[in-house]
């Protein structure tokens, strides 16, 4: 494999989250790649005035205040445009997290069966209860839950933790307050605009107005220091977290309840990388004592079981979690979902229940190991070259600093001179700028000749 | 069959679209069906203060203006309610709309299929295009689409008709004004209040406050009279109606898309019953010259193929649909379905492209088929019965007339006395009252049977 380019400067350009001038595509000599192959339509610049007749409704201006696309269909388009310049190139991608082995057997045959079985008159089934069948419901309670006081009916199977996140902020409404990790997934903060929560984007400090950015950082070992936290209504947390990998301890965890408590703040707690915990560090924010009382938690199968494509996740919202008034989330969260979804898909729940089985736990828990494997490579790759690299211990993520450069700069020169894509930190917020994330995600082969890629070009 | 307390007298209770005392459950003798049995947990009152620990957040005002359940649970509560009281009774549910006949074989087999190959590493495929897949996008385009400039990238691949109810809402905020048939399906007005669009629900006209209800009734023809409508933002129009099984003429949709022009509307047109229509009714709003500048249309295979479980449908966004400012609507759209949403299921995706191979296209006719001569056996009922019928010709709802009586005390009427599960129309709307809606879904001898109670009741 040639490494073409090597000698390409990059600038220096300040990246503004996702602003579209966040790479110079000039000093890049990076063929157009934007707005015109089709692929991303997620812009922010109104086109042309044209003659064309319009309608006189206003767009909503809370989708105005979203700088460009959602970060990963934006990496995806940046990685097709590189694959329109380098046909031939054999692009890696350790970019959007995107789970790459099969799904085991046992999960997939119950799928299978289950399809068949809705051919049949006593198989058939037409809708189901929008919360999940009962079934599963139960096995996620016992399974993940036991001895913590969660039931089957605090159980919501959804189609995934993305999905579950926007239900839950229509949920809350416009009139809340939020925190964020920074960085952290895009999704939060995102969703958090949509819904008219935020200010406008503040070009000059890459952030929103109104939300609570909880700097996150090797220096507080990526844990917010509490003190410094304004209060907010709702604090969305991820552990263990994308994107920088690192998996919060009880006694952080039991402070962070405590804090919510003291605040009256609601926790929605995103798990979605749990079973990558090595100690024993909780699984679930219901681990911690009083959290049934101030947490909602939301996670998916997606990272165990390979359901990516399949979307399977579901979300708790405990009985004993109340608003102000006293009236329970959980009565409000279980009309959204009986109004705005229908259920996930029965034939993705029978794979759930599979996953759940004794013979589909030792399978998630086999392609757990396996994207663990590979993040060990990454990991020592980055070590033998100098880099300080956080993460991959209880996650998939391996958080990479790259001190006084920008991400995106970092990001197209990784992609430029090795063909890997991989995700730049500050598309998660201010406070990933000068990392980049690298996935663990990918077929044993390719990591390990991405690894080698790495070598060549930092060596 | 033993139809047992013919004699018992019903309140004539306002319905107050769903409000909790619309049966009296003392005149009704039914065993405290509501709040204790833990199915439906979606209640209008807050609950009695307790001394529990309550968080800070306030509850979201706009939650706390809808009126009891949504509708379907709501019925199948009560439904669960009577064979609680019955258990012996032989239940047939032509209420909540719920598909009965098993999924044609072409297209289970093709899910079965996927789901196998999702288990093999050339079969595997992890997070797909939110939008859906090119595959499908491109059939669904060419299937349903031809001739009227609808193309692949028009079209988002959803999880059903009613969650792309709720992201187009979230699209349009809530500083939008509203239109909806009245009656209508409950979802439109329901994420409407979810969305701060909408007043408080004023009790003594059954509306909620800023919601334009276009009254459909037998004496319009069920088509509104659009002179006296006020100018909205958004027009939600559903042909063939839900509930009342009307499809609008080709001339009537003429003037909607003319009607919307003049105000600057956008229509969002829900055609899930298209394939029901027996004569040249238009199948889709863009048959009519110009409604690609004024109108989203959203669909589902739920009704075709049996999909209510596995879940899928699509939404039409056509890029010549642009807010006042000119910038496109779809790709704020696109936006939402990036953020909030991660594609439907690979699976039903698979299935969904069989649905519309020519075997597959055939299977779906027969299945509708199929519903529409039970249609018939419902509306030949009800006209032996000497009742005013409407719909059912080209839906598979028929729409029966019981003038000067609650919709409520009729649905429950019939649910005491001949164990059949129907839909009052009040649930719908204001003007659904005086109508129970009967759903045409079901097994034949479930329909038959259903019919033979009917006539013993109403003799």
């Amino acid at each position: 494999m040639s490494l073409t380019h090597l000698s390409i400067s990059f600038s220096s350009s300040s990246s503004a989250f996702l602003s579209s001038n966040s790479i110079n595509s000039r000093t890049l000599k990076v063929a157009v790649p934007a707005k015109k192959n089709g692929i991303c339509k997620c812009i922010a610049t109104p086109p042309a005035e044209t003659a064309a007749y319009k309608t006189k409704v206003s767009r909503n201006a809370n989708m105005a205040k979203l700088q460009a696309g959602y970060l990963f269909p934006e990496i995806a388009r940046r990685r097709a445009a590189h694959i329109l310049k380098y046909p031939d190139a054999q692009v890696i991608s350790l970019g959007i997290g995107d789970t790459t082995e099969p799904i085991p057997e046992v999960i997939t045959s119950a799928m299978a069966q289950r399809s068949h079985s809705l051919s049949t008159l006593e198989g058939y089934s037409g809708y189901g209860a929008e919360q999940g069948e009962k079934k599963l419901r139960a096995a996620i309670a016992s399974t993940f839950y036991a001895d913590m006081g969660i039931e089957e009916s605090d159980i919501f199977v959804s189609d995934g933790a993305k999905c579950d996140i926007s239900r839950l902020q229509l949920l809350f409404g416009s009139n809340v307050t939020m925190a964020v990790q920074d960085p952290s997934y895009p999704a939060y903060v995102d969703s958090s605009v949509i819904m008219g929560q935020t200010g406008q984007f503040q070009k000059d400090i890459e952030k929103y107005g109104n939300i609570e950015y909880m700097r996150c950082s090797p220096e507080n070992g990526f844990f917010p220091d509490l003190s410094t936290i304004q209060k907010t209504d709702i604090i969305f947390f991820c552990s263990p977290n994308n994107p920088t990998g690192s998996a919060a301890t009880r006694e952080q965890l039991t402070q962070l309840v405590r804090f919510a408590k003291e605040n009256g703040s609601i926790i929605v707690y995103d798990s979605a990388y749990a079973m990558y915990i090595s100690d024993d560090r909780p699984r679930s924010i219901f681990e911690i004592p009083g959290a049934k009382e101030v947490a909602i938690e939301t996670t998916s199968f997606s990272k165990y079981a390979g359901f990516t494509g399949v979307r399977l996740g579901w979300t708790v919202v405990p009985k004993e979690l109340l608003f102000s008034d006293g009236f329970p989330v959980a009565k409000d969260f279980n009309r959204i979902v009986c109004t705005c979804f229908n259920g996930a898909s029965n034939i993705a729940q029978a794979g759930g229940l599979a996953c759940l089985s004794p013979e589909g736990l030792k399978a998630m828990h086999e392609v757990v190991s396996f994207y663990k494997d590979n993040t060990k490579l990454i990991v020592d790759t980055f070590n033998s070259l100098g880099f300080k690299v956080y993460g991959g211990e209880h996650a998939p993520y391996v958080w990479v600093h790259f001190p006084g450069r920008s991400s995106w700069d970092v990001f197209a020169e990784i992609l430029e001179k090795t063909h890997i894509v991989t995700t730049p930190g500050s598309g998660f917020g201010p406070g990933g700028e000068g990392f980049i994330r690298v996935s663990a995600f990918g077929h044993r082969g390719n990591v390990l000749e991405a690894c080698k890629r790495f070598k060549l070009l930092y060596k």
